[in-house]
């Protein structure tokens, strides 16, 4: 009875965790825009920008480890080897959401210093996929920081009760 | 002197991330380069992208951080609280460098698709400098990476021990 009120937030929030990356995934996939500026025909998608698709390869990598986890989290003999890979996991998450907010923010706003210009105002279909896949990303770094959260904590507390 | 054998290799971890974190921090605040483009004076300098500015302020927090913590590394009453903190403080130091990695690719190899060209040919020394300090701020998530698997493996074997 105290195991499964132990695992089942965690599974709620795997749960969670999957509907994000595999959404964050589809969004950056299908992300698609074109616009002729100066008569030049300008194609928006996501592999114009490695960012984009490293965002792609670890949100699918996260999809998949977290399908797997779903089937699994019965089973605790794996407890600590769950844990290190959710931890890496959760690095993984956070690093392709800050890139993407980093190369995001240069699309949105450019940068005049560097002479990068916005294209957001060209291709806005291609930049609300984007923005769409971001939050779906970040929901799913934010899932597996609680996730880790959680499991540190049940964790903890096992410890104190055994001591 | 089990515990002293514990808290060594954290201890040196930290001076390590202090001085990678400061290290990253000053290089960064002293990146600087200037370049004549079409008779325009341009001028390259942190401040030019938030992304840069926030890479300076999180390696500060972590500066301040490690430095206290170097301090009261022999109590373990907070064991927990700094547990937590390391983790926040890995993830702050790993999205900084993510973020600094995505635009200094951009700064270096430009991107054809979206029309942003790389700016390293023109401020070689800022980029230099931009590199060398994403260098330190790689060395001081790393080190912070491994403080924080060092201290669950300390925890699961403490409580291994125990049970």
């Amino acid at each position: 009875m105290i195991l499964s009120k132990r695992i089942l937030p965690i599974f709620l929030l795997r749960l969670l965790a999957l509907g994000a990356t595999v959404s964050a995934t589809v969004l950056m996939v299908t992300s698609h825009d074109s616009a002729l500026v100066f008569n030049i025909k300008f194609e928006a998608k996501y592999t114009n920008s490695p960012t984009f698709k490293y965002f792609i390869l670890i949100n699918a990598i996260a999809s998949g480890y977290t399908l797997i986890l779903l089937f699994l989290s019965c089973k605790s003999s794996f407890g600590h080897l769950i844990l290190a890979l959710d931890l890496i996991v959760t690095l993984l998450l956070e690093s392709s959401i800050s890139a993407c907010i980093a190369i995001g923010q240069v699309g949105k706003k450019g940068n005049s210093h560097a002479g990068w210009l916005p294209i957001c105002g060209q291709v806005p279909k291609f930049c609300d996929h984007v923005t769409g896949a971001m939050i779906a990303g970040f929901a799913a770094a934010l899932a597996y920081f609680l996730i880790l959260v959680y499991s540190l904590h049940n964790l903890i507390s096992l410890f104190t009760l055994n001591t």
